[in-house]
């Protein structure tokens, strides 16, 4: 098997221009393509639509390229999307293809790509633990496609889950039980913590008597170092998207990850760029930077509300949402040092890296210095 | 004579505490404050209340423990505050000091402080002539006044002008006369610009036949390398504060900069590091980072909506003003840099720094390296 | 003819099913669909997709049901989205259809409507005498088609014209021509102006020699009363929808409309809720209401900074753009005399209805004092 | 005793002007000062300091011109500001002054005021039992101040209590105790339902035995109908304003109120205008609206999402604040009515008034109609 990875810009959340043109030259087989992951141009809070946009036009050529219907190419194909690309940040969506005919087993390892869906969750799910455990079955079925041996070969797993507006809670609550929440929002990050806790668990991370219900939101100590989930109303089932190295894989590509400790670890950073084989010193060169083929960062304001002993002003803003800051600064940062702004950054770091900090994790080419 | 400066973290902006207690420790005497330079707790632009609010709370403490009223301490000392702390950035103010007994004539040169005000503006002078005019002869005045010889031994001159309502310039218009643009926030940005080329004239940076009214907002090529120009409707006259080098000051201080190309310029941010003795590798240790006593950066979301060829949305967003966005951005760079968030960051860098880029200055401690 | 209008719920951008579910019962014939207009979810600014987002899925839909493709659907059919539903305004489409074949000349007149569309506008065009020529002329060419006999007949007309991002502005820049202004949200305003003159030089409400480029955003005293003018990204020719009365038209609808003098004249909202034989004291009652097929409203924040001598703060404010402010504010004085949310209220009232001021227009079922 | 209300316009937070001039000219009598209540610019949520500076600004002006130091003008005057003057409101403050020299007993009840503070209350206090019964307390203490016999008589309560920003959280929860949330934002919405819930005790509206802890934001039927609630940063008690009526007072004003029972209910205003003797068909006309002194609104978005069963945005929109889009909408329909812009409109009405809707109270000369 072969993965392969390609970056799109996006002039407006339906512009899907760049991959209908990478179809229509022969670059991307459509039916090849098992994962799209991109930010857009929405709050990235329960009133963005511009992911829903996206995936709507994404399937919809997808289908007509492929002969397949655009619900029938969502069940098939993950569409993650975080809405938010404030500061320098650039709207684009990366685009994961499988070639499954290529050749087997080799000396190095390459990166691998698996793909699974939990079954649909209600309002009442999120953050609950169906959704814990739901999630960790589906992260070892996409290893287990991906062929991937240990969890440390496990570099980055995406989720996206369900997110629920007020009309859905409300329904919801109509059955006689409630929400974990019934605040729209914050029911985001139930159902984002849940999913981080069903990674960890997983993979090992934290044992499973660690990786309940009552952990959500609560035990911060236990996290996932590998984890990225998102929450949208467009989906209902966790998506999951499983990347790390295995030698079942050839290509040209790798991955790597790193824990970002807070959010002015930029030592993280150049570290992961040097895992790659790329010199950040202080900014990877140009022509280095095109060998970045993808970069995932998640990342939280400090719950403290403080970072390293000053005050940040995120918690108490009521103009711009935590998450609105937060990415834009540690997009800002990872963009500075990698020399590269389409980047996936996504707020709402619960249980996904150290409390406080996040994880950022590559896809590059292979470099001089890579394994 | 010698400078020094103390930064202050603020809990919210009437929060004088961290002044109050130098002061009755001795560590400040509050006669020899010259000026104070902060970021507040708002969103920086027409209608942010927490510039005025700390200036009227500072101007009286400083009043009452130096026997003068707050007027008269507004009018001996600029009081230059940006609002808007974004993202990892924290509200803090310096106090700058200037003792003039201490010795004179030194091999070394010091930091060395100028402070000078314009005759008051109307809105009708704002981004006019006269503004550029009235501000490059009051840095001509704080240069001499702090003994700097050369313009190339200024490093940063720090201008606060005048920001009107909707009110006052209605009011200007009933006079038959109009504004540069009826637009408040618009208004803010033509102060800026010609205040800007009024420094860039001052220290020779362009020559006066480019420092004309109509190169405002138009000749981006025009800038000075250290302008830094905030506005606020606490304001009526341009407030001068020049902060550079003389061999006429003694004391521990330097101070140096660089110019940024773009919002991505990390590059330039290690350098100025360098310059000063400190070791960002990729970021100033902590214990190097406590020899930082203040930092100044203007910036900007650069207006052919691209950041090296890659889209950026911040000047199509109706729900986060594009200063608040370059701001959180351009400011966490800096502050991994650095291992320091109490940094001045201001957006709105028209004429101030490389179109697009911007600058920024650091105020240290001698270190080792350091002339 | 005759003309019929249905409004549907909106739960997110994508959610057609209540026109879906009229097809179905056969409420509806998708081939005599001639307009839709309605508001959607988004901030109504240049970065709201909502409104392409429900364009998509509605011309889909139609396409479908009509064995059209959307982009056909979307030549013959006008959707004129506006964002933002603030405070109490709910979101929703009304569905404009024509039956050709219902009977002819009647004693009472009924609602007539009429569609026509401009050429392609470019970013250049936008704010200028081609935008308010081409304008004028597909108005003329609406009320034709309508059997619209007298001006005074025509009771409302929107327009949806094209706004552009700064993509699109820098692009056509580098024609070495400029754009009446480079602030993508400023330029919709140009567009909304010139659109609005356009329709008053149609209708005679100004004469030609007034409905100039010159008098654009200048000559607030020349208006339309009847023109609402929207601008949005996803379209590139100014659409048009006129609505009036004619003896050609049979059916038991008619309209009304009266201009608002100021964002507090209730008065002319009770009046004109009288006018269609409705019983505002103070509120039309619920069983009344069914009658209101829709409503249109035209409003914006007085240009002055005060409203009836007391000051607004819309002007000022960084966080909150000011349609969005008065949006929020007419749109629930309307709502509350009409016992009804899902209202088309849109802000950005230039030359449409008296300076301050805008519009109202009603369709409702005909009632006892109607003609 | 003699009750009076003057009412001052306010250009941004730090302009006393107005009461300043009404001091100078000798209409009031600073030392007559017994309240303040106003709508200042800010956004009425955690970080609006300009309720804190307006407070800063007339404390200072009171104190200096009765010869008291500001921190004991407040602790005698209450200072109720509420930001957010969304829309069509006007920042202004309303001074009440009280005349004890006035001459006694009449036929006719009158306007009476009672003022009463609680003890300090602490982050952990708010939102719970003792916020409750120390505001159930101070309400009967200002009741029976103010010569107020009946509850039937009670108006209007204005309640201002602490708000705690995330610094103060933290520090409270370093305790071992954790307050009832550790949002700063919610916690504002805990202390004015317990706050509410205090007063509706104190008046009999509820039992003691549902006025507790476990109703805070959970039993809703139990509600003040004259309550009004505020929170800010810049208080540590609970300060209460009691408004009603007596035969203790003489004067020439007079107070009424209605509940709101949702967003739309149009009819309690008009009624109200009508028993203060006033004409809202549908706009009180401007010679009468001079009759009134001073107006106060508590509204809310309906919880459920809907109003009268379409749906409204407000609890899902990330980019505004659901009490900002009340506020607005609100805030216009009494204005409409009234014809009248400065108008305390304050969100966030838990327990005060009926669920989804909330309160209206005016003070008026009194008219010809009225008692």
């Amino acid at each position: 098997m072969r993965a392969d990875v390609h970056r799109f810009s996006l002039k407006d959340p339906s512009d899907v221009s760049g991959l209908n043109e990478a179809i229509e030259k022969g670059v991307i087989d459509p039916a090849k393509i098992v994962a799209v992951i991109g930010k857009t141009h929405g709050n990235g809070l329960v009133n963005d639509y511009t992911r829903g946009y996206l995936t709507l036009c994404l399937s919809q050529l997808i289908g007509s390229q492929t002969g397949a219907s655009a619900e029938n190419v969502r069940k098939r194909v993950p569409f993650v999307f975080s809405g938010g690309v404030e500061g320098v940040l650039s709207p684009h969506y990366a685009v994961f293809t499988v070639d499954p005919a290529a050749n087997a087993r080799s000396e190095q390892k390459s990166l691998a790509l698996g793909v699974a869906f939990t079954p649909e969750l209600s309002p009442l799910d999120v953050g609950r633990q169906r959704q814990i455990d739901m999630t960790a079955q589906a992260v070892s079925e996409a290893m287990t496609s991906a062929s991937i041996e240990s969890p440390d070969d496990v570099h980055f797993v995406q989720v996206k889950g369900p997110a629920f507006t007020l009309d859905d809670i409300v329904s919801a609550g109509n059955t006689g039980q409630s929400c974990a929440t019934d605040n729209p929002g914050k029911l985001m990050g139930f159902g984002r913590a849940a999913s981080a806790l069903g990674v960890a668990k997983a993979l090992g991370e934290i044992p499973a008597n660690r990786a309940l219900e009552t952990a959500v939101l609560h035990d911060f100590d236990a996290y996932s170092s590998v984890a990225s989930v998102s929450a949208g109303v467009e989906v209902r089932v966790n998506e999951i998207i499983v990347a790390g190295l295995s030698r079942a894989w050839s290509g040209s590509l790798t991955i790597a990850h790193r824990s970002m400790q807070d959010a002015l670890d930029i030592g993280s950073i150049t570290d992961l760029a040097r895992d790659l084989g790329l010199s950040p010193a202080p900014q990877v060169p140009t022509a280095q930077a095109r060998r970045i083929r993808a970069a995932f960062v998640k990342c939280e304001a400090q719950r403290n509300g403080t970072i390293r002993g000053r005050r940040h002003t995120m918690l108490n803003d009521g103009d711009i949402d935590q998450q609105r800051h937060i990415r834009g600064a540690v997009g800002a940062i990872v963009a500075a040092v990698l020399n590269d702004t389409a980047l996936f950054v996504s707020g709402g770091a619960e249980h996904q890296g150290p409390d406080g900090g996040g994880l950022i994790a590559i896809i590059a080419e292979k470099g001089i210095h890579v394994e």
